[in-house]
């Protein structure tokens, strides 16, 4: 799995109590995962379908630094299943796994639509720092 | 299930195909339930430690009005369970639903605590309109 | 007065001193009876036309959590009259009360519009916890 | 009355019909009108005790700027009491005026505290374009 | 140059390490400046074409109420050149400057517009306190 | 360069007339960039001290997904200097470059602090895709 997007945890991410809001986590996640489709299929109508069970394995708190990770894992006729974490980006701990994320390639009116992508695309190969 | 929170979709909550933007309504659908755990278990010190899978049954587009609705389902020595879905106000159709999503009551050091509640408190009882 | 949604006072809802900011709370109101609106005359193209004097009996702060109430008061031919309040979900005290929101229902060029409603819509009726 | 910040309206300023969400508006007023009290006296502890009725006289729409004006007509012992309105930039055609909001400046418990000022403190004067 | 819209320095504009966030600044003196340009020009088809160098000159914490400056310094064929600054509304020490931001007027395609305008616009003189 | 972070332009992110508002692309910029400096030097405690001059190349519309792209060309004392830019993901097209942004690492008391680094830390190496 490879990670791009980096977030910042700032004072309007935390909840009422002083971490991170679960909610901010998963809209993180699933624009990260939408824009992964998006890049795989080839279409930015591209809906979230299904996600498997949630797991919060540890939280973060102000001034953390995560990074969030996707991997494409199956491709179905119109849909794209993809798996994806988020960890702390500075100590690598796991702070939340999905292991299934269903998106599903719809037409313009909203109607599942055969997608003819079958395995990644490899967009670039680089040196990380 | 009781139906509170209620949600107008606006521009702000669309993806970039113009529906609702899933991370939005796990946002709010997360936000609804720790309130619901704070209320239940008398302390704002609740964390999400788990949801069961994610159904998107159906979309909303700007300006639909919704619903989100929670219940309790087992209250263990430090967690909560519980159930909900968000549907459209006027048509009730279903929008996501998600089995079980379960909270954990937790110390100032984030250690889970025992909350010491077995059942729902009910804080009134109205006619709804 | 029923009470549906529901807030929770979060970081970015703080003024520079720490308490709730004003604004926040207008918008929330605001938006919640533009709902309740929306759905008693059965139309979203409802306007915010007046006000009448609001007082902000207490504040709030981080952590708190808040429910709002709007009933119908009156009906008139494109108009609605609601009243409202906001108050502190756990002590149930009372943090602002409007006695009088008017909404008018306008038409596609945003002229008055007569709506046909002259009562409340009971939508359901049910326990609440 | 002098105007000071101005607005543009935004995608994300609009309701589910396409003109200014009233909430946005009161939001932008209530932090104005703050600002405006700071200043006046010398301290950021006020907090927004009640407004006169709220009179909404016309719409924006998206690509609109707006102007707010506020000025200081009555000095209390513990508050301050503004009238404010809220126009067209270009057309200067009124949309909201709120004849009186009181602020109050309270001391670290958040009781009522003597400001000690009694007329507006004029910071500058100079030619505008 | 005149200074017009004001700033109160709230939660959500602060960095992890609790100073003012540079893009919120950034964000907002793209705004007032696009405003600006807007007024000038007579149109709202206006876009940010280059910003010269920008020193962060001091910061701003919590509380603190900024004010933002812009003026016009030439007037191009299809461009609008312009100065800002950013200050303490109370201090009046400077928190960030630019010596130039062009912006450029576009036809509904996105090309250059030949505007028509030469000099400063000036809408209104008047006192301020 | 590399690129990491990836934003999906949505609607709360457009200007008045359609296209991704520069404000909000100067912020997310200056995150990235923040949060890179955060990683190379070690500390969370890095301010923005001066951009050189920025080139808004091409615009963006609703629905792209753009990339981020930060890099390390300098190692002072107090300071690391960054270079960036933003680009379409898809065509690669370039959106904005910064040829040198200045972060500076601060102590306690918002002094220059030395960070003590001197050249990139290469935090992992991997495929992309």
């Amino acid at each position: 799995m490879n990670f791009y997007t980096r977030k910042w945890v700032k004072p309007e991410d935390l909840n009422a109590h002083g971490s991170l809001f679960g909610g901010s986590l998963l809209s993180w996640i699933d624009e990260e995962a939408a824009i992964y489709a998006i890049i795989q299929l080839g279409t930015n109508r591209c809906v979230t379908k299904y996600m498997s069970e949630i797991n919060f394995i540890s939280s973060a708190k102000q001034g953390d630094i995560l990074e969030l990770g996707i991997k494409a894992i199956h491709f179905g006729t119109t849909s794209l299943t993809l798996t994806c974490e988020a960890r702390n980006k500075i100590t690598k701990k796991s702070i939340l796994t999905i292991d299934k994320m269903v998106f599903v390639s719809v037409d313009e009116n909203g109607k599942p639509w055969a997608h003819g992508k079958t395995e990644i695309t490899y967009t670039d190969e680089r040196l990380r720092e």
